[in-house]
């Protein structure tokens, strides 16, 4: 067993290190594979034996000892605790939340840092999205969500969301077309034509928003493609915002007017 | 010369590491002492060289070897390029923004992590915000935004915003409260007495956002002392935002209405 840094084993399994991630991984559903306490692990299994003894939980609770555990995990501080968990693979069809519920897909389309992956998620999650997706443009790839500092950034976000890993742009812009969800490019520059703010979007209709790589954002024939541009105004032209504060503020912008929608 | 971590040295000046940071503490305005390039960043001197080449500058600039760059340096890849700089010292006066602006100060009450301080600080700048107020609290101090992590994650904000840095915060408090800005506490838990939601806030007149630990927020008898908590809504109690995404969502907030102001 190797936690290999949130790249599946050939089982799919990733490895969640650390007390609270691994008590997220235990109440998130996933298919728990194995538990590991190492000596200066033993302190949390208390916290972690409700999650553990339930009588569905068919999965062996190894010892190792701390230098062992070390040698195989990615943080620096695995705090004696790790998992190894296989993550529910999903369908688009599936994060469209089922009856009754509006869809908001985040989709994540070149975001290269584990850290702001797993920030947009834990957000997207806050936010009531209803699933994301994860996707390469032709220029750069999305890290994995369960990537160490990915599933730390998104508070467990990662491991409760549903969310479709590594779709082709083109296929998933067709699917959501099909599905008529509305597609909105998120643009942190200021210039294309047809923008709106986020304040003129109707987020009450079903919508995927796609965030773009930090640095040169959503590629040209991806924000052309898309239904609607959408752009974050700024006090002056040398600001700019990183990607998971840009997505924080118009998924902000969508949850304040499903929240008026409902009230 | 050591570049110290954001530590300023003992004449107030920090290190700053990157051709990028670089390019914009040249531009900042802030007193530099000197400029390093080692021969890997030899191939930034064109890009620098308006900002180095100006009459009114009067620093060394200093050519080193890599090696020895890398030795001082505190992130990993220097680029080949660092300066040391004295970022201004700023009075709580001048962060009102001056005539005819409304003040709309962040506060940073105990955020422990450089690169959560950073983004809040680059958020700040891009909502308009007229400067920024690094505090300790009890419990905890605030990173310094001049430490290599909070420089690059502020994209430059660190050396442009008009900080005051490590005051007391019931100094703070009595400070904002005679200049007449309302204080608002930011809580990511529900359950204060008289809590507004983002939009349900004023934010047209001068404002103080105080911003707590990532962990345990404000402390307890900041919250109950400042005029008004602010209580950003999540689609289930098991969300949560962090800390920098949380204070982009409400200086989101606070851009909006005043955009709407002067349109």
């Amino acid at each position: 067993m190797a936690l290999r840094g949130g790249v599946p084993t050939a089982d799919g399994a990733v490895g969640v290190e650390g007390a609270r991630p691994v008590e997220e991984a235990l109440s998130s559903g996933c298919h728990v594979k194995a538990v590991l306490f190492s000596e200066s692990g033993e302190r949390y299994r208390e916290r972690l034996a409700p999650l553990i003894a339930r009588p569905e939980t068919g999965f062996p609770v190894l010892r190792t000892t701390d230098r062992l555990l070390e040698g195989i995990a990615d943080t620096e501080h695995p705090q004696g605790v790790a998992a190894l968990v296989v993550p529910r693979n999903w369908t688009l069809e599936e994060l469209t939340g089922g009856t009754g519920v509006t869809p908001l897909i985040v989709v994540l389309a070149g975001v290269q840092d584990p850290g702001n992956v797993g920030t947009i998620l834990r957000t997207a999650a806050a936010f009531g999205a209803t699933g994301a997706v994860t996707a390469a443009t032709g220029q750069s790839g999305t890290a994995s969500p369960f990537a160490p500092k990915a599933l730390r950034a998104s508070a467990g976000a990662a491991l409760h969301l549903p969310i479709v890993r590594g779709m082709a742009m083109g296929i998933l812009l067709t699917q959501l077309k099909l599905r008529g969800i509305r597609t909105l490019a998120s643009s942190v520059q200021q210039g294309e034509t047809g923008e709106l703010l986020p304040w003129e979007v109707d987020w009450r209709e079903p919508v995927a928003l796609l965030v773009g790589n930090e640095g040169a954002g959503l590629p040209e024939e991806v924000v052309r493609t898309a239904d609607t541009r959408v752009h974050i105004p700024m006090a002056t032209r040398v600001e700019s915002l990183n990607a998971s504060a840009a997505a924080a503020v118009v998924l902000y912008e969508a949850y304040r007017q499903r929240q008026s929608k409902s009230a």
